[in-house]
């Protein structure tokens, strides 16, 4: 207590009165001539300017450090220019990598978290790698509708503006707009697209192609690999989509010309692989000579439930990532810019479109394997770089519950029914159309057993099927839903799983990054085209520069390079208003197939 | 360049030469007894020192505040414990504000936000208040199934624990387990439920009540006045469920005994209103006495669509909620702890079980109003505090989108339909069966007319109803709907509205607060007992403590104080495995009501 009572620093402090006894003691010093022993050779002026010194100097150096440590600070938690500021990115050489999970919507991520959990046997807060890198949600809807598809929603990526559906980077004035991929390469990166649809399909083609209509897939084949204003942009491409790349002399083409554009590429300078064994040659992008074309399907490469049955066939979505980053990497060691990649896990959304939660959760770990992997990249290479991945739009109005009654329904829904399954829909649909074919003379109870016992029992692992359900599955009149629907709501029922359309919905959908700090502008919710702005800016390109070069140096060609104009984008509006209940309209009043 | 080479400071810099020079002349002046002239009154070391002792003091107040600066940089922006930190909440008197958006999943908002638009002629990229602080998503299911009920929910919320579902606030071993709110009460915090639903319902019953099964509101309502192990805990209840309230031998009551807890509760010193009159002469929560309890609904507080119709009869929630703030604000004002405050849009989820997206809409505007009244509030506020809210699950599997035929659908929804509805579902179902009672004599086709005229035509904006349509809202054969159900069918289909159940669903639902910094935790995916774990962190209470406490306090009590346990909770799984097609089984097999 008597301690604590005592004046603080009371020794050390200075007391006027000791003071002015040795102003005493150096005066007697001076006046005399004689002087103090040693230690008073320096008298209490000196000393005192040598602490006043020492004081100053000190806290200087303290000003100093303080200040640069309080300037570290700000740069690297700025609080100005909204709550998380403007310097997020690196200032030198640097990677993106843009992830696309097409049709992904908010309930595929836990529909695929719980059969995980339920196949693993994984504790109930298990999560993919995806969940563990949620940043925030986009605003999906088009300028033409609530609803968009796939190349609105690219081009709102690939541009950062919004368009009509249907629109290839394209605005709805029908003139083309720059995107971060050519302003990329515009820029002095490399850049590279892998997908596991068509290469020629609506997520690619916006980064890479200009048409006023999606559908006119033969002519993005051209402007992909540089039959186009700017040229050649694209580095590397791996995915399917082949048959767009083929002459329609040739017998797996799907052009409506001879146009051979494998030949087209060559000329530009790429080297083409198209099958296994060339992407095995890749070996997984080690000394990989770019510019390099990649087609591995006619079409798209199987839903991942089937292409592990054929995985000498195809290769993975995630094999594919790691050779485009590896190739990329190495391409762009010794330049001043790194690369920009764009992969799609293109196919979830087909499985929204078809209603198949079996092929849905096995495409989302595919993505989810190829997003670890990714991220892995990132972590092991010496370049800055940032992965951000978002969806376009969700698919088939997905829910993890399904009412099946009028009563009340119970708080459930069964993933164990989805482990059952070894093949897709429509996968069954197509062995069911292919044994159909080669065995003419079977009975309609031949085939019946064929479905029962080969089909559902082995591919859904479903063993209570009705008659009624076979006899849809068998059932082609007019109006009936074709197989690969009804193979999807057999096991969908069973699973309690619930699809509200086979297409599109307008939900919003979940951004990712590698790190939140370092996609900072991205958390929370956003318009789809601030994707586009973010991955502009990260790489800092100009957009702008490349636009008025596609319409300069497009002026100079046919005027329909991009293809004819859409008249009208709002006669969709008009198109499928109210009309009643439900209605067995032949599938051929329709005439557009799955749009994805 | 000359300049540069000059040593920094050269000017200022102490001289050992010059030193010993002005020692010489402070001595003469010593030795002579001489003054020199007036302008040397004050000499060069005086100087040295006076410029010495500045310099010192200046680069000092620059250390403190520099450091002052540097501190408050690190506590708002720390980079360490992972990614955000741990310093991200005030260290003084703080207020908390939970809001609970009861059945509230991702597509709600992008139902509601295109419905605004629409409404008001709004921008494409206009939002709700709520968009704008999106930071997150929680994953919801339950220890008992993977798709959560309100009160496992909930008691993830209010203990950070998973439970069964059905369980309020207690744990799979049926022992209790304690609460943010008991918690907050104990430390010091005042604390306060806001609801429009009962206030005996899962979400606020959990935050101070402990109940082995949801069903047992009369409980409920006695042990949230205070009648349980920890006496009264809440300073603030306000919302409907009044007729758990009130004893049996009352007309309004629904309670099995005659208890009246309106008496328990003022002989705890609550102060009661119970109606409109009451509700205004609060003031808005100026001047209120503490505790108080306002119960303006006999069960649920009307639809907001509804509501508006019948605003002199309910107060709406965001009344309520600005009530509370400033009742709880005034209450704590020369505290030392602020307050805990517990606000829910109840009804969100009602809506989603009636697949009633008329109601939906207006239910989430009147969520996003008190959302901005809260915010409002805490900008104003001179206490620290934060809001942060979620919902407990999805209801409905809702889709903003909907396939009426089988051919493939536009991708298109109708939210103008919408708007030209003026009522709920429920309450044209409530008009209907009050018409048909009070006019026993009306022949089919009179009803048929009122059905048309006054209900589909007035009430849902509805002009095309078929008479099958008609039909089946008259129908009441053993197995139909219930007419609510057709209404809301009615108007969904047109709006081209999916819904896949009229239960819950898995998908994740969003998080929200005030801003993303002060709720760093909660940025991203996570697990929704995460958010009981902010909360508690946030108001840094001990849980643990409180649960030692009711296990103590309980032990003296009637072993059934929390009511019967339930025998086995995942008995609840072989109810409602897959049983075919849809059926029309009656809904008296069901005997369960809606369960929200």
């Amino acid at each position: 207590m008597a301690k604590d009572q005592e004046p603080l620093l009371a020794e050390e402090r200075p007391s006027s009165e000791r003071s002015s006894e040795r102003h005493v003691e150096e005066e007697d010093a001076l006046l005399t001539g004689q002087q103090k022993p040693q230690q008073r050779k320096y008298g209490w002026p000196f000393w005192r300017e040598v602490g006043l010194f020492t004081w100053a100097l000190i806290t200087t150096v303290l000003v100093i450090v303080l200040g640069v440590m309080y300037q570290h600070q700000q740069t690297s938690h700025p609080s100005k220019s909204g709550e998380w500021g403007k310097n997020w990115k690196p200032s030198g050489k640097r990677n993106m990598i843009f992830m696309v999970s097409d049709g992904m919507g908010p309930t595929s991520l836990s529909l695929t978290r719980s059969f995980r959990q339920t196949e693993s046997g994984l504790p109930i807060d298990d999560v993919l790698v995806l969940d563990q890198h949620l940043i925030g949600s986009s605003r999906t809807r088009s300028s033409s509708s609530l609803i968009t598809d796939s190349a609105a929603g690219a081009t709102a990526f690939s541009c950062g503006m919004k368009s009509y559906n249907g629109a290839i980077s394209v605005l709805p004035d029908h003139s083309p707009c720059g995107t971060v991929l050519e302003a990329a390469k515009k820029a002095g990166y490399m850049t590279g697209l892998v997908v596991t649809t068509r290469i020629t399909d609506a997520t690619p083609a916006c980064f890479a192609a200009h048409v006023n209509l999606r559908e006119e897939e033969d002519r993005i084949a051209e402007q992909m690999v540089g039959e186009y204003p700017l040229g050649r942009v694209v580095d590397l491409m791996l995915g399917g989509g082949r048959c767009h790349f083929l002459p329609n002399t040739t017998e797996r083409s799907c052009r409506a010309d001879d146009t051979d554009v494998i030949k087209m590429a060559r000329g530009k300078g790429f080297s083409y692989v198209s099958d296994r064994t060339g992407f095995d040659g890749l070996n997984l992008g080690s000394g990989v000579k770019l510019p390099l074309l990649g087609l591995f399907a006619s079409t798209d490469i199987p839903y991942e439930v089937d292409r592990g049955q054929v995985n000498d066939v195809f290769p993975s979505l995630d094999e594919m990532a790691r050779t485009a980053l590896k190739a990329l990497s190495e391409a762009t060691k010794d330049n001043d810019k790194g690369f920009f990649l764009m992969i799609e896990g293109s196919r979830i959304d087909h499985a929204g479109h078809g209603n198949d939660p079996v092929a849905q959760v096995h495409e989302v770990l595919a993505y989810d394997k190829a997003f670890a992997s990714v991220l892995d990249f990132l972590d092991k290479d010496e370049v800055d770089g940032v992965l951000v991945g978002t969806s376009d739009h969700e698919t088939g109005g997905l829910a993890t519950a399904r009412q099946l009654h009028k009563n009340y329904p119970i708080y459930r829904w069964y993933p164990e029914v989805l482990l059952n399954a070894t093949h897709s829909a429509e996968n069954l649909a197509a062995q069911l159309a292919h044994h159909i074919r080669f065995h003419t003379q079977l009975s309609k109870s031949a085939v019946s057993t064929y479905i029962r016992a080969i089909l559902l029992e082995q591919g859904l692992g479903v063993y209570d099927a009705t008659d009624a359900e076979v006899d849809a599955i068998m059932d082609t009149s007019d109006g009936a839903l074709p197989a690969v629907y009804v193979f999807a709501d057999i096991i969908s029922r069973r699973a309690q799983v619930g699809w509200s359309t086979h297409g599109h919905s307008a939900v919003d959908v979940n951004i990712y990054a590698s790190k939140a700090k370092h996609a900072r502008p991205l958390i929370g919710n956003h318009e789809n085209t601030e994707i586009g702005d973010f991955i502009r800016e990260y790489l800092d390109v100009d957009l702008e520069g490349v636009t008025d070069e596609l319409k300069e140096k497009g002026a100079l060609l046919a005027n329909d390079w991009m293809g004819k104009p859409v008249e009208d984008v709002n006669i969709l509006a008009e198109l499928d208003h109210y009309a009643g209940d439900f209605k067995k309209r032949g599938l051929e009043d329709c005439g557009c197939g799955l749009k994805h």
